[in-house]
């Protein structure tokens, strides 16, 4: 038999999905799960985007431009320049989904072996395109006392080699909810500037942000012009994960150069979905993300409350995405995540989480930790609470928690 | 400013689209441009595939299954049983175009610097796959006197090395249309099996073979379960390139459970192409595919016959796909087929080829060859033909050569 690479052996397997089989049996016994542990939201997408769809009249579906059409690019143009991005279509890479504008950027950024700085817990498919790309990821360890603020930049300077050529974060982020502030941002225009590097920032949940709080992207930062590269998609704000659709935005011109060849191999993004998107960027009313950023809201206040009234258990109150990260009172979240599925039901339902351990690089961190994304609707979100505080209750690995050791003064 | 990769500074750009920007000039300049150098057929789409997306009916744009969906692998299973391929849908992985299908199968095959050998002329962006993903071509030299035949296999056998990991070949051809007999597959198994190599077969164009001649894939030969990997599209069977979906067919399950991982990564295929691509598969009616090979039939025939009337030209008659590569009296395809869009019309009319050098890996080769795609109406080919004599005859560049010396007795 001919053999496999060793860059596919590599590749990891994507530790949010690895639970799926054990998910699966759970309910062909009859169990009701709530998946807690994915990020596809509920949201309806708004209706101008799949009424574009159902009203195509085109008779051949063709390839569009490898950049993305430029309809759709002007459109894109629009939506930015509303947050104050200053950009024009030129500066816009169409890709398919924010997944290939991350392994775009990679290729397009990293030689062999050159680092990416990323502050973790971060997504875990960020170390499956480091892979793919051939470079080198250096977590940085952000920590739940604080809410997973950025790391003190002393740490970042300590993990600066001569190979390092990004910054890579995610804001609002993924799995934390952690929104980066003005300050923080100050911090990183610093350093990138100092070291000459790449700030890569995904901003896959721009559009969720809570409580008032103001969402800053590099683009709103001068001197960045050179050194900013943004990710960005139409999965989660519009609840069109399906659509595939992304964008690279830069004002680089020498890396909107080279990240082109690697578009122009692939072709085109699709073209439905391009269309779609123009329909979406230029007449999603502002109450959509207004009920849909109310009706998030709400179901964080019920996670997070939930969560820290329950024994031993800890979760900051994060500012944006979809996410949470908490502190369970158990020896190990990947043993306690089967177990709920394998072992556990509370009145014939049970709870599907995401072991938070799939979201560091360095062995050993967050081991009882875990992530929930709140993509059920509320009063499936009370009963994954209820059914989660009775399994701490009686899960055999529980820990015997000092609540006060790891709830702190932030929260 | 920081660095761009080196691996992004040796992208190839595309030679296809190269002259695009000259195009552009000549039509701003009042000319009118034949355009036979893409591959974007003017065929329609077929209605019941526009029709599955005008009636979406979901409510969530929603991430399908890494895989593709159970209802569109299915459909696709269905589809190649009818052609004798005896697969489940569990040996199907839908890509996102045949494109990602081939990048996906380059990063499982091969390691860095492993080696693939494709006969040239190839599809030109295979270099650039085989850039991205570390892997390096071994052209093998087909030739336009025998109509571009698989080179004899002691050619490949020479080209062995332990690096060898996978043979790749495109059929029928793009560019040259050839389409391979039984015995030149029963020839590159025992040299598959012989060595344990790959065979990716990119069967893009599968649907379009003429005068009645058999379309034959690696899964209609026994002992290749392990050493098959299929490439597939519904771009050109469906004339529906803007979908982006397409897929890679094995029996071989070590590859297969890899492949998944970089699938996994990039999350998931569109969800209404798939929705339109399990409509295509199960109810485009035969009469479709009937009807489009009679027009590329006649097309190719008007082609084929206009240019080896033409003084010096040579073009064999190809017996699939919707390309022909032809012999020019020129001195140097580049330079004519820039001239045709800068300096020559014919009654304000011009045309723009392909210069066959850009799907040669070896240097020097095919620089007195055009590529031409026959994906316009045959009133348009005619008139594209009737420019592209006038063009031969005032040509500046113009060798004189002797018919008798590059045509042979195969056409
Ligand atoms: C932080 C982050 N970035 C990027 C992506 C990729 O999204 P997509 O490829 O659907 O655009 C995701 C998806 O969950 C994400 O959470
Ligand atoms: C031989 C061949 N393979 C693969 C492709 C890629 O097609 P797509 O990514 O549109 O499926 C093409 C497109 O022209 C092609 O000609």
């Amino acid at each position: 038999m001919p053999k496999i690479s060793e860059k596919g052996k590599q590749m990891p397997a994507s530790p949010i999905r690895k639970l799926t089989p054990l998910a699966e049996r759970a309910k062909a016994n009859g169990i009701k799960v709530y998946h807690l542990n994915i990020g596809q939201p509920d949201i309806e997408t708004p209706a101008v985007m799949l009424d574009a769809i159902k009203n195509i009249d085109f008779k051949v579906w063709a390839y569009t431009a490898s950049e993305g059409t430029v309809a759709y690019r002007k459109s894109l143009a629009h939506y930015y320049n509303k947050l104050g991005y200053n950009i024009t279509p030129e500066d816009i890479l169409v890709t398919t989904g924010g997944s290939e504008a991350i392994i775009i950027s990679l290729m397009t950024c990293l030689n062999q072996r050159d680092e990416v700085i990323i502050p973790e817990p971060f997504y875990a498919n960020y170390n499956a395109y480091a892979c793919q790309s051939d470079s080198v990821v250096k977590p940085i360890l952000s920590v739940i006392e604080n809410g997973f603020a950025l790391p003190p930049i002393s740490e970042f300077e300590k993990s600066i080699t001569e190979k390092t050529k990004a910054i890579m974060i995610c804001n609002p982020n993924n799995p934390t909810g952690y929104l980066y502030s003005k300050q923080e941002f100050l911090d990183l225009r610093a350093l990138a500037l100092k070291h000459d590097l790449y700030i890569i920032a995904d901003e896959a949940y721009r559009e969720f942000c809570y409580d008032g709080k103001e969402f800053l992207s590099p683009m709103h930062f001068e001197g960045l012009e050179e050194h900013a590269i943004i990710i960005d998609t139409v999965s989660k704000r519009y609840s069109a994960c399906g659509a595939r659709l992304g964008c690279i935005i830069t004002k680089n011109k020498a890396f909107m150069e080279i990240a082109l060849r690697f578009a122009q191999a692939r072709l085109s993004p699709g073209m439905v979905e391009q269309i779609a998107g123009e329909a979406a960027a230029l007449y999603t009313p502002d109450e959509y993300f207004t009920e849909v950023n109310k009706e998030y809201a709400k179901r964080r206040d019920i996670l997070v409350s939930a969560l820290n009234k329950m024994d031993g258990v800890y979760c900051p109150n994060p500012g944006g995405a979809f996410y949470v990260v908490a502190k369970l009172p158990i020896d190990n979240a990947d043993k306690f995540c089967r177990w709920m599925l394998e072992e556990f039901s509370h009145e014939g339902q049970t709870v599907m989480l995401a072991p938070a351990s799939g979201f560091y690089a360095t062995k050993g961190v967050g081991y009882d930790e875990v992530r929930m994304a709140y993509v059920l609707n509320q009063h499936d979100l009370t009963n994954a609470m209820i059914c989660l505080e009775k399994a701490l209750q009686v899960y055999p690995g529980r820990t015997v928690a000092d609540k006060n050791e790891t709830v702190n003064t932030f929260s």
